[in-house]
Protein backbone atom coordinates (compact mmCIF):
# COMPACT_ATOMS: atom_id res chain seq x y z
CA UNK A 1 0.00 0.00 0.00
CA UNK A 2 2.43 2.14 1.18
CA UNK A 3 4.77 1.31 -2.11
CA UNK A 4 1.85 2.15 -4.39
CA UNK A 5 1.25 5.67 -2.98
CA UNK A 6 4.63 6.27 -3.54
CA UNK A 7 4.88 4.78 -6.87
CA UNK A 8 1.32 6.81 -7.23
CA UNK A 9 2.68 9.92 -7.13
CA UNK A 10 6.70 9.16 -8.58
CA UNK A 11 3.84 8.80 -11.93
CA UNK A 12 1.82 11.41 -11.38
CA UNK A 13 4.81 14.35 -10.47
CA UNK A 14 6.59 12.35 -13.65
CA UNK A 15 4.35 13.40 -16.20
CA UNK A 16 3.77 16.84 -14.97
CA UNK A 17 7.50 17.08 -15.13
CA UNK A 18 7.51 16.21 -18.33
CA UNK A 19 5.48 19.00 -19.53
CA UNK A 20 6.12 21.36 -16.95
CA UNK A 21 9.67 20.57 -16.20
CA UNK A 22 10.84 20.12 -12.62
CA UNK A 23 11.20 23.75 -11.27
CA UNK A 24 7.89 24.23 -12.35
CA UNK A 25 6.11 21.57 -10.67
CA UNK A 26 5.25 21.94 -7.35
CA UNK A 27 4.50 19.54 -4.74
CA UNK A 28 1.58 20.82 -3.89
CA UNK A 29 0.12 20.09 -7.06
CA UNK A 30 1.49 16.46 -7.21
CA UNK A 31 -0.46 15.96 -4.10
CA UNK A 32 -3.58 17.78 -5.29
CA UNK A 33 -3.99 15.67 -8.31
CA UNK A 34 -2.76 12.07 -6.38
CA UNK A 35 -5.35 13.24 -3.34
CA UNK A 36 -2.65 11.92 -0.74
CA UNK A 37 -1.99 14.52 2.06
CA UNK A 38 0.83 16.79 2.25
CA UNK A 39 2.60 14.76 5.36
CA UNK A 40 3.23 11.50 3.94
CA UNK A 41 4.72 13.18 0.67
CA UNK A 42 7.92 13.39 3.13
CA UNK A 43 7.39 9.70 4.54
CA UNK A 44 7.80 8.59 0.94
CA UNK A 45 10.58 11.03 0.21
CA UNK A 46 13.35 13.31 2.19
CA UNK A 47 12.58 16.49 -0.17
CA UNK A 48 12.03 17.33 -3.76
CA UNK A 49 15.10 16.85 -5.15
CA UNK A 50 14.59 13.31 -3.74
CA UNK A 51 11.53 12.98 -5.56
CA UNK A 52 13.07 14.42 -8.71
CA UNK A 53 15.80 11.66 -9.06
CA UNK A 54 13.28 8.96 -8.42
CA UNK A 55 11.19 10.57 -11.68
CA UNK A 56 14.55 10.12 -13.41
CA UNK A 57 14.85 6.42 -12.67
CA UNK A 58 11.48 5.99 -13.52
CA UNK A 59 11.97 7.42 -16.96
CA UNK A 60 15.05 5.45 -16.88
CA UNK A 61 13.36 2.19 -16.13
CA UNK A 62 10.94 2.87 -19.14
CA UNK A 63 13.70 4.08 -21.35
CA UNK A 64 15.62 0.49 -20.94
CA UNK A 65 12.06 -1.61 -21.58
CA UNK A 66 11.95 0.70 -24.63
CA UNK A 67 15.67 0.24 -25.56
CA UNK A 68 16.21 -3.47 -24.82
CA UNK A 69 12.92 -4.04 -26.86
CA UNK A 70 14.02 -2.34 -29.74
CA UNK A 71 17.95 -2.32 -30.07
CA UNK A 72 18.28 -5.35 -28.34
CA UNK A 73 15.94 -7.61 -31.18
CA UNK A 74 18.16 -10.30 -32.26
CA UNK A 75 15.77 -11.09 -34.91
CA UNK A 76 16.36 -7.73 -37.22
CA UNK A 77 19.44 -6.73 -38.46
CA UNK A 78 21.01 -4.27 -36.35
CA UNK A 79 20.82 -1.00 -38.12
CA UNK A 80 17.39 -1.58 -39.58
CA UNK A 81 16.59 -1.90 -35.39
CA UNK A 82 17.89 1.61 -35.21
CA UNK A 83 15.03 2.30 -37.93
CA UNK A 84 12.38 0.56 -35.34
CA UNK A 85 13.29 2.35 -32.58
CA UNK A 86 13.02 5.84 -34.44
CA UNK A 87 9.43 4.73 -35.81
CA UNK A 88 8.37 3.90 -32.08
CA UNK A 89 9.78 7.31 -30.97
CA UNK A 90 7.98 9.02 -33.87
CA UNK A 91 4.54 7.38 -33.56
CA UNK A 92 4.67 8.41 -29.65
CA UNK A 93 5.36 12.41 -30.30
CA UNK A 94 2.75 12.06 -33.18
CA UNK A 95 0.41 10.78 -31.08
CA UNK A 96 1.50 13.72 -28.31
CA UNK A 97 1.61 16.05 -31.28
CA UNK A 98 4.61 16.96 -30.69
CA UNK A 99 4.68 18.11 -27.29
CA UNK A 100 6.79 16.63 -23.96
CA UNK A 101 9.71 15.50 -26.05
CA UNK A 102 12.60 13.21 -24.44
CA UNK A 103 12.53 13.63 -20.88
CA UNK A 104 15.99 13.22 -19.64
CA UNK A 105 17.00 15.89 -22.46
CA UNK A 106 14.59 18.22 -20.84
CA UNK A 107 15.97 17.21 -17.32
CA UNK A 108 19.36 17.83 -18.93
CA UNK A 109 18.76 20.94 -20.13
CA UNK A 110 16.72 22.36 -16.66
CA UNK A 111 18.85 21.19 -14.24
CA UNK A 112 22.73 19.86 -15.29
CA UNK A 113 24.06 23.65 -14.22
CA UNK A 114 21.90 24.19 -10.83
CA UNK A 115 22.53 20.89 -9.53
CA UNK A 116 25.11 18.87 -9.20
CA UNK A 117 23.05 15.87 -7.89
CA UNK A 118 21.35 16.03 -11.21
CA UNK A 119 23.85 16.53 -13.46
CA UNK A 120 25.48 13.19 -12.45
CA UNK A 121 22.35 11.44 -12.01
CA UNK A 122 21.61 12.99 -15.94
CA UNK A 123 25.26 11.93 -16.39
CA UNK A 124 24.62 8.06 -15.79
CA UNK A 125 21.40 7.74 -17.64
CA UNK A 126 22.50 9.23 -20.82
CA UNK A 127 25.47 7.09 -20.60
CA UNK A 128 23.32 4.24 -20.34
CA UNK A 129 21.16 5.20 -23.59
CA UNK A 130 24.20 5.98 -25.87
CA UNK A 131 25.82 2.26 -24.80
CA UNK A 132 22.31 0.87 -26.30
CA UNK A 133 23.45 2.79 -29.47
CA UNK A 134 26.97 1.76 -29.80
CA UNK A 135 26.37 -1.91 -28.89
CA UNK A 136 23.99 -1.87 -31.73
CA UNK A 137 26.88 -0.34 -34.12
CA UNK A 138 29.07 -2.85 -32.56
CA UNK A 139 27.06 -5.51 -33.56
CA UNK A 140 26.28 -4.25 -37.20
CA UNK A 141 29.91 -3.70 -37.64
CA UNK A 142 30.81 -7.51 -36.40
CA UNK A 143 28.15 -8.81 -38.96
CA UNK A 144 30.09 -6.39 -41.58
CA UNK A 145 26.48 -4.09 -42.16
CA UNK A 146 28.88 -1.16 -40.89
CA UNK A 147 32.83 -0.07 -41.80
CA UNK A 148 35.18 -0.75 -38.94
CA UNK A 149 36.89 2.33 -39.76
CA UNK A 150 33.64 4.07 -37.92
CA UNK A 151 34.45 4.51 -33.86
CA UNK A 152 31.35 3.25 -32.33
CA UNK A 153 31.30 5.11 -29.16
CA UNK A 154 31.61 8.34 -30.90
CA UNK A 155 29.42 7.13 -33.37
CA UNK A 156 26.53 6.44 -30.80
CA UNK A 157 27.02 9.88 -28.65
CA UNK A 158 26.78 11.55 -32.32
CA UNK A 159 23.35 9.61 -33.07
CA UNK A 160 22.26 10.29 -29.54
CA UNK A 161 23.05 14.28 -29.94
CA UNK A 162 21.26 14.36 -33.02
CA UNK A 163 17.96 12.85 -31.71
CA UNK A 164 17.71 14.72 -28.79
CA UNK A 165 18.60 17.66 -30.92
CA UNK A 166 16.00 16.98 -33.62
CA UNK A 167 13.39 16.35 -30.53
CA UNK A 168 13.86 19.72 -29.60
CA UNK A 169 13.48 21.16 -33.33
CA UNK A 170 10.00 18.93 -33.06
CA UNK A 171 9.08 20.80 -30.24
CA UNK A 172 9.17 24.08 -31.63
CA UNK A 173 8.25 23.50 -35.27
CA UNK A 174 5.36 21.10 -33.94
CA UNK A 175 6.13 18.48 -36.68
CA UNK A 176 8.00 15.39 -37.06
CA UNK A 177 10.05 16.44 -40.07
CA UNK A 178 13.28 17.37 -37.88
CA UNK A 179 13.16 13.69 -36.96
CA UNK A 180 12.50 12.55 -40.50
CA UNK A 181 15.81 14.98 -41.52
CA UNK A 182 17.62 13.32 -38.84
CA UNK A 183 17.45 9.64 -39.80
CA UNK A 184 17.43 10.23 -43.48
CA UNK A 185 20.89 11.93 -42.76
CA UNK A 186 22.30 9.27 -39.96
CA UNK A 187 21.78 6.29 -42.51
CA UNK A 188 22.82 8.01 -45.85
CA UNK A 189 26.00 9.38 -44.91
CA UNK A 190 27.10 7.63 -42.00
CA UNK A 191 25.48 4.28 -41.70
CA UNK A 192 25.57 3.20 -44.70
CA UNK A 193 28.92 1.85 -45.07
CA UNK B 1 17.69 57.14 -20.45
CA UNK B 2 14.40 55.66 -20.46
CA UNK B 3 15.87 52.75 -23.22
CA UNK B 4 19.55 52.51 -21.19
CA UNK B 5 17.46 51.01 -18.15
CA UNK B 6 14.84 48.84 -20.39
CA UNK B 7 17.83 48.06 -22.01
CA UNK B 8 19.88 47.17 -18.71
CA UNK B 9 17.00 45.31 -17.66
CA UNK B 10 16.58 43.02 -20.64
CA UNK B 11 20.69 42.66 -20.50
CA UNK B 12 20.35 41.08 -16.10
CA UNK B 13 17.14 39.30 -17.59
CA UNK B 14 18.81 37.41 -20.07
CA UNK B 15 21.89 36.32 -18.38
CA UNK B 16 19.91 35.21 -15.98
CA UNK B 17 17.56 33.14 -17.65
CA UNK B 18 20.27 31.89 -20.00
CA UNK B 19 21.39 30.00 -16.66
CA UNK B 20 18.35 29.52 -14.74
CA UNK B 21 15.59 29.05 -17.18
CA UNK B 22 12.56 31.66 -17.82
CA UNK B 23 10.26 30.33 -15.18
CA UNK B 24 13.20 30.23 -12.32
CA UNK B 25 13.60 34.02 -12.79
CA UNK B 26 11.56 36.33 -11.12
CA UNK B 27 10.95 39.81 -12.35
CA UNK B 28 11.53 41.29 -8.18
CA UNK B 29 15.35 39.06 -8.95
CA UNK B 30 15.77 41.38 -11.92
CA UNK B 31 14.74 44.50 -10.37
CA UNK B 32 17.02 43.72 -7.07
CA UNK B 33 19.89 43.12 -9.03
CA UNK B 34 19.35 46.16 -11.35
CA UNK B 35 17.87 48.68 -8.47
CA UNK B 36 15.31 50.03 -10.67
CA UNK B 37 12.07 50.41 -8.83
CA UNK B 38 9.01 47.64 -9.51
CA UNK B 39 6.69 50.25 -10.73
CA UNK B 40 9.13 50.55 -14.09
CA UNK B 41 8.93 47.53 -15.06
CA UNK B 42 5.70 47.48 -16.09
CA UNK B 43 6.55 50.41 -17.92
CA UNK B 44 9.31 49.33 -19.99
CA UNK B 45 7.12 45.84 -20.74
CA UNK B 46 3.26 44.76 -20.75
CA UNK B 47 4.03 41.53 -19.08
CA UNK B 48 6.81 39.45 -18.18
CA UNK B 49 5.90 37.13 -21.16
CA UNK B 50 6.69 40.38 -23.37
CA UNK B 51 9.95 41.10 -21.44
CA UNK B 52 10.75 37.22 -22.21
CA UNK B 53 10.89 37.80 -25.91
CA UNK B 54 12.45 40.74 -26.14
CA UNK B 55 15.61 38.42 -24.25
CA UNK B 56 15.36 36.07 -27.16
CA UNK B 57 15.49 39.17 -29.42
CA UNK B 58 19.00 39.93 -27.09
CA UNK B 59 19.84 37.01 -27.93
CA UNK B 60 19.22 36.59 -31.76
CA UNK B 61 21.11 40.55 -31.73
CA UNK B 62 24.12 38.60 -30.91
CA UNK B 63 23.68 35.37 -32.80
CA UNK B 64 23.32 37.34 -35.64
CA UNK B 65 26.55 38.83 -34.98
CA UNK B 66 28.63 35.49 -34.58
CA UNK B 67 26.69 33.61 -37.60
CA UNK B 68 27.42 36.52 -39.64
CA UNK B 69 31.02 37.29 -38.57
CA UNK B 70 32.14 33.75 -38.83
CA UNK B 71 29.91 32.02 -41.51
CA UNK B 72 30.18 35.41 -43.71
CA UNK B 73 33.59 35.63 -43.87
CA UNK B 74 34.48 35.49 -47.62
CA UNK B 75 38.06 35.38 -46.85
CA UNK B 76 37.93 31.99 -45.84
CA UNK B 77 36.32 28.70 -47.83
CA UNK B 78 32.70 28.26 -46.57
CA UNK B 79 32.98 24.67 -45.20
CA UNK B 80 36.21 26.51 -42.57
CA UNK B 81 33.84 28.86 -41.75
CA UNK B 82 31.69 26.56 -39.51
CA UNK B 83 34.83 25.16 -37.89
CA UNK B 84 35.79 28.59 -36.53
CA UNK B 85 32.15 29.07 -35.79
CA UNK B 86 32.56 25.75 -33.43
CA UNK B 87 36.07 27.07 -32.23
CA UNK B 88 34.24 30.31 -31.27
CA UNK B 89 31.72 29.12 -29.62
CA UNK B 90 33.73 26.10 -28.20
CA UNK B 91 35.86 28.59 -26.37
CA UNK B 92 33.27 30.82 -25.38
CA UNK B 93 31.62 26.95 -23.59
CA UNK B 94 35.48 25.99 -21.80
CA UNK B 95 35.65 29.73 -20.32
CA UNK B 96 32.04 28.66 -18.93
CA UNK B 97 32.78 25.94 -18.07
CA UNK B 98 30.39 24.10 -19.83
CA UNK B 99 27.12 25.93 -17.99
CA UNK B 100 24.65 27.65 -19.89
CA UNK B 101 24.77 26.40 -23.37
CA UNK B 102 22.34 28.27 -26.25
CA UNK B 103 19.71 30.68 -25.32
CA UNK B 104 17.55 29.67 -28.06
CA UNK B 105 18.10 25.90 -27.16
CA UNK B 106 17.16 26.49 -23.51
CA UNK B 107 14.18 28.54 -24.33
CA UNK B 108 13.13 25.94 -26.98
CA UNK B 109 13.13 22.89 -24.15
CA UNK B 110 11.44 25.03 -21.80
CA UNK B 111 8.59 26.96 -23.31
CA UNK B 112 7.98 25.18 -26.91
CA UNK B 113 5.02 23.13 -25.39
CA UNK B 114 4.02 25.67 -22.96
CA UNK B 115 3.55 28.91 -24.94
CA UNK B 116 2.32 29.21 -28.37
CA UNK B 117 4.06 33.10 -28.58
CA UNK B 118 6.87 32.04 -27.16
CA UNK B 119 6.91 28.80 -29.41
CA UNK B 120 6.40 31.15 -32.63
CA UNK B 121 8.95 33.18 -31.51
CA UNK B 122 11.84 30.49 -31.05
CA UNK B 123 10.68 29.19 -34.77
CA UNK B 124 11.44 32.42 -36.46
CA UNK B 125 14.86 32.31 -34.03
CA UNK B 126 15.77 28.82 -35.07
CA UNK B 127 14.79 28.94 -38.49
CA UNK B 128 17.06 32.17 -38.87
CA UNK B 129 20.07 30.18 -37.00
CA UNK B 130 19.13 27.24 -39.80
CA UNK B 131 18.99 29.69 -42.77
CA UNK B 132 22.88 30.52 -41.96
CA UNK B 133 24.26 26.88 -42.41
CA UNK B 134 22.01 26.38 -45.08
CA UNK B 135 23.46 28.91 -46.75
CA UNK B 136 26.96 28.37 -46.29
CA UNK B 137 26.70 24.36 -47.55
CA UNK B 138 24.97 26.29 -50.88
CA UNK B 139 28.08 28.22 -51.31
CA UNK B 140 30.62 25.44 -50.75
CA UNK B 141 28.14 23.42 -53.21
CA UNK B 142 28.80 26.44 -56.11
CA UNK B 143 32.29 26.39 -55.30
CA UNK B 144 32.47 22.40 -55.76
CA UNK B 145 33.47 22.35 -52.40
CA UNK B 146 30.63 20.19 -51.13
CA UNK B 147 28.23 17.60 -53.29
CA UNK B 148 25.16 18.77 -54.88
CA UNK B 149 23.67 15.88 -54.10
CA UNK B 150 23.28 16.76 -50.74
CA UNK B 151 20.23 18.61 -49.53
CA UNK B 152 21.15 21.93 -48.68
CA UNK B 153 18.36 22.92 -46.09
CA UNK B 154 18.05 19.58 -45.01
CA UNK B 155 21.90 19.12 -44.34
CA UNK B 156 21.13 23.02 -42.61
CA UNK B 157 18.27 21.62 -40.10
CA UNK B 158 20.61 18.41 -39.18
CA UNK B 159 23.76 20.50 -38.59
CA UNK B 160 21.80 23.09 -36.28
CA UNK B 161 20.19 20.02 -34.46
CA UNK B 162 23.40 17.57 -33.57
CA UNK B 163 24.73 21.43 -32.82
CA UNK B 164 22.06 21.49 -30.08
CA UNK B 165 21.94 17.96 -29.13
CA UNK B 166 25.81 18.06 -28.41
CA UNK B 167 25.59 21.30 -26.30
CA UNK B 168 23.07 19.47 -23.95
CA UNK B 169 25.71 16.53 -23.67
CA UNK B 170 28.06 19.43 -22.75
CA UNK B 171 25.98 20.22 -20.29
CA UNK B 172 25.28 16.88 -18.52
CA UNK B 173 29.14 15.87 -19.05
CA UNK B 174 30.73 19.19 -17.98
CA UNK B 175 33.16 18.64 -21.32
CA UNK B 176 33.37 19.91 -24.79
CA UNK B 177 33.64 16.13 -25.64
CA UNK B 178 30.42 16.40 -27.13
CA UNK B 179 31.24 18.90 -29.53
CA UNK B 180 34.60 17.99 -30.51
CA UNK B 181 33.06 14.69 -31.52
CA UNK B 182 30.28 16.29 -33.08
CA UNK B 183 32.51 18.39 -35.42
CA UNK B 184 34.48 15.61 -36.23
CA UNK B 185 31.60 13.02 -37.66
CA UNK B 186 29.86 16.03 -39.25
CA UNK B 187 33.15 16.92 -41.23
CA UNK B 188 34.48 13.26 -41.87
CA UNK B 189 30.84 11.77 -42.74
CA UNK B 190 28.47 14.53 -43.89
CA UNK B 191 30.62 17.62 -45.03
CA UNK B 192 33.65 15.27 -46.77
CA UNK B 193 32.48 15.01 -50.53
Amino acid sequence: MKTDKKQELIAVGAQLMHLKGYNETGVQEILNKTGIPKGSFYNYFKSKEDFGLLVIDYYMEFYNKIFSKYLGDKSVPPLERIRNLNKWFNNAFRSNNYILGCPIGNFAQEMSDTSPVFQAKLKKATDIIVTYFSDVLREAQELGHLSISLDANKTALYIFNSWEGAIMSMKVEKSIRPLEVNEQILFDYILKA
